[in-house]
C-alpha cells in the first residue's frame, strides 16, 4: 500500500540482549490472517515499570488498565496486539482486557497486577480475546531474549520499517543497556493511529525514580513530535527495568535525584529521541524531516505553543512538501499561536540562512538561497519571536498528497 | 489553476443598490498585469462603521490601521487591494498605509481618519502604493451604486466564484437592506490566506450599537468556520451603515439593546452565515460541506473546542474526502480536544443515523448506511459528549489532494 519511507534505514540496528527480558511473537489472526499481530514480553521478578500514557479523554481500555497498574510500578509481562485497538468498546472492552490479563498472568505465572497491555488497530469494534488468550502459554514457553527486531516488527501496523534504538550508560561504573522499540503514528485505513514505544533496561531502579526520569525525557522527545496534530486513544510508552545489572555490581537506585543516574538519564533521552525521530521520519507520506526551533519566547510553554503552531500548520507543511521557502506562512503560524511575539523584532532562519530579521525580510536574503535549502531531506526552521528568553524544539514532517491518499482511501 | 468549486452557484445573486454606497474597481497591476486588483467604495457622510479584525499577533499594517480608525467608528471610503498583503513589511508597510489613506482622503474629499484599508496577497514583500494612489481620484469620479458583483470580483484572489449575499430587515416598520461581499481563505501560491468581508446597509445605527450587534453575529458565523485551522494576518470584516434609510423614516438607533433591532440583528446574522458558508464551500480543494455539532458539553467554550477539534482534524477531514464513515476518528478528535467528555456516554450521529451511543457502536448501525450517507455533498456530524448542556456548531470542508496540490506548488 504505502511506499517505503525515504528515511528507512537499509538495515535496522542490531540490539544487544538484556538479561531478564524475553520475547515471543505469533500471527493470531486478530484482523488479517498470516500477519504477526501478537507480542508477549516476559520480565524477571523484581522488574520496575514506569509509563507515559495518552492524555486523550477517550482513552482505550488497555490504556486505562496500564494507568491503574502503573500505580504500583512492578511488571512481569507485556502483551501487545495489533489489528484492533480495543478503544470505544465500552464494557466489552474492559472485559477483553480482564480476560487477556488473566490468561497472561497464568502464562507468565504471576499476578494479574503485573501484566501490562497495549492494543493498536481499528477502533470501536469489540476485540475478541478468545482469538489469542489460548496462545499465550505457548508463547511464554518459547520466549527468547535476542528478539528485539522480531518484537519491533510484531507491533508495526502501517510503519514502513521497524524502529529500534539502543544506548549504553553506566551507573557507578557498571555498564547498563537501554533498548527501545516503537511503532509510529502512521495510520492507514482501517487502522487507527497509535504510537507505542517500549523500553527495556537491565538497570536497577525503583518505580518512583524510574518515573521521575521517564516523564521529563518523554516530554522533550515523544511529546515534542507531531505528524498531523492528532492524538491517539492508545498512545503508550512503557519502560521496564529488570534490575539484573545488580548481579554485576550495579547499585539499586531508590531516589530520583541520585547523581549516579546522570549517564542513564542522558542515554534514556537519546534512545527516546532516536525512536521519536524514527516515528516522524516514517510519518504517513513524509518526504522531509523538519526541526522547528523557537527562541526568544516569554515562557517555555509559549515557545512550545508557537513551535507546535508552525509544525502543525497545513500551510507550512504543504510549503515544505513543495520545497517552497514560503516564510510568510511561518509568520502566519507565529501569529495564530496566540502567544506573545513582537512582530517588529521577529527573525526567521532556514538552516543557517537569515530570511527575516526585525520584522522584515533580511536585505541579504535571496529566494534562490532558500529554494536550494528546501531541497534537502532534513530542514531546520528557527524563529526568534523577540520577547523573552525561552526556547523549545518540535520535530515534524511535511504534508504530502501521500498522506491524503493513505487517509482518504475508503477502509477496505 | 484550481478547478471551480462544485458548490459554485450558476449565477451570483443580484444585490439591490444601497443608497449612500458607491463602488469603482480597476486593474492597477499590483502583482499581475490585467487583473482587477483595486476596489474603492465611497460612503455618504454620516456612515457608521464596525469591524472584527484578525487576532493574529503578526497582523498586517492595514489591519492595524483599521483597528485604530474603528475607535471612532465613522467612515467615508474603503480601499481594498489584492496581490500584496502588506504584512510583515515593517516601517515601509506602515508608510504605504499612510500614503494610501492620504490619497484616498483626497479622492473622497474626507479626513484620513475616515478611510478604511484592506490588503490581500503575498506576505513580506513591500507594497508600493505609487502603483495605485494616482488612480484613486479617477475611481472616485466614476463610482456607481449598483456594482456589488464587480466589487465582489475585485477582491477575489483564489476564490473560484464571487461571494455575495443580501437580506431585508425592518426597523420600526421601515424596510432596510443588508448586502455583503466576501473573499475566501482559499490560498494559492504565491498568495497568503485572507478572509475579507464587507457589509453595507442603509440602516441608521450609531457605531457603538453597530459593533455590539456585529461581534456576536460574527462569532457565530465567520468565527465558526474553519478550512485548515490557519489564521491569516489580514482577516477583516467591516460593516458600513450609511443611515440613508432615515430619509425614509427609519429611526436612528443609539443603544445596542434597542428592541427595534431584532429584525436587523437576525438579517445581519443570516448575511454573515450565508457568506461564511460560501467561503467554506470554496475552500481549497473542498468537495464536501460539513456541519459539526457538539451537544452535551460542559460549557459553550468546551463545546466549541471539541467541535473545532473534530473540524480541524486531518484524519476526520481526509475520511470525509474519502467518503469513509470512519467514526473512530471522530472519537479520537473528541478525546484530543482535552475538554470534559464521558467516554461511556458518548453518542455520534451521521445526519440522522445513530452510529454510536453510550460509548459503543449502536447495535442498529450498519456500515452500509454510513457509507451511503457519506456520499452526499453536505454532511452533518453530531456528537453528544454526555457531561452537560452546552452546544456549538462549526462548519468546515474536507481535506483533499486538491488542497495539497494547490498549496505545495512552488510559488510561480
Amino acid at each position: 500500500m504505502a511506499t517505503i519511507s525515504p528515511f528507512a534505514p537499509k538495515h535496522p540496528p542490531r540490539l544487544p540482549s538484556i538479561s531478564g527480558v524475553r520475547f515471543a511473537t505469533c500471527a493470531a489472526g486478530i484482523r488479517y490472517p498470516g500477519r504477526t499481530d501478537l507480542l508477549l514480553a516476559l520480565f524477571d521478578p523484581g522488574t520496575s515499570v514506569a509509563g507515559v500514557l495518552t492524555r486523550s479523554k477517550t482513552a482505550s481500555a488497555p490504556v486505562e488498565w496500564c494507568r491503574a497498574r502503573l500505580a504500583h510500578g512492578m511488571g512481569r509481562a507485556l502483551v501487545v496486539n495489533s489489528g484492533n485497538a480495543n478503544a470505544f468498546t465500552g464494557r466489552r472492552g474492559r472485559n477483553a482486557v480482564k480476560l487477556t490479563a488473566e490468561a497472561a498472568a497464568a502464562a507468565a505465572q504471576c499476578l494479574e497486577a503485573d501484566i501490562y497491555l497495549a492494543s493498536t488497530g481499528v477502533i470501536g469494534e469489540p476485540l475478541d480475546p478468545a482469538k489469542f488468550t489460548g496462545l499465550l502459554a505457548g508463547l511464554a514457553a518459547s520466549a527468547e531474549p535476542e528478539r528485539f527486531e522480531e518484537a519491533a516488527r510484531a507491533i508495526m501496523t502501517t510503519d514502513t520499517y521497524p524502529k529500534l534504538a539502543t544506548r549504553q550508560a553506566e551507573i557507578e561504573g557498571v555498564p547498563v543497556t537501554i533498548n527501545g522499540i516503537a511503532k509510529g503514528a502512521g495510520m492507514i485505513a482501517p487502522d487507527m493511529a497509535t504510537m507505542l514505544a517500549f523500553l527495556f533496561t537491565d538497570a536497577a531502579i525503583e518505580p518512583g525514580p524510574l518515573r521521575e526520569i521517564l516523564v521529563p525525557a518523554a516530554n522533550e522527545t515523544f511529546n515534542a513530535i507531531t505528524i498531523d496534530g492528532d492524538t491517539s486513544t492508545s498512545d503508550t510508552l512503557l519502560l521496564f527495568a529488570t534490575g539484573t545489572a545488580a548481579s554485576r555490581g550495579a547499585p539499586r537506585i531508590g531516589l530520583p535525584h541520585d547523581p549516579r543516574l546522570t549517564s542513564f538519564r542522558a542515554a534514556l533521552t537519546e534512545v527516546l529521541r532516536d525512536l521519536a525521530h524514527q516515528v516522524v521520519k516514517d510519518g504517513e507520506g513524509a518526504t522531509k524531516f523538519v526541526t522547528v526551533r523557537v527562541n526568544g519566547a516569554e515562557s517555555p510553554a509559549a515557545a512550545r505553543a508557537i513551535a507546535r503552531s508552525i509544525a502543525n500548520s497545513p500551510l507550512v507543511k504543504t510549503a515544505i512538501a513543495g520545497e517552497d521557502p514560503n516564510w510568510g506562512r511561518i509568520v502566519m503560524a507565529v501569529g495564530k499561536a496566540g502567544e506573545a511575539a513582537d512582530r517588529d523584532k521577529l527573525a526567521i532562519w532556514l538552516g543557517e540562512i537569515s530570511v527575516a530579521r526585525e520584522g522584515e525580510v533580511d536585505p541579504s536574503y535571496r529566494e534562490a538561497l532558500g529554494a536550494a535549502y528546501m531541497k534537502r531531506p532534513e530542514i531546520a526552521i528557527t524563529v526568534d519571536v523577540g520577547v523573552g528568553k525561552a526556547d523549545a524544539t518540535i520535530w515534524t514532517c511535511d504534508l504530502t498528497s501521500g498522506y491524503i491518499a493513505i487517509n482518504a482511501d475508503y477502509r477496505s
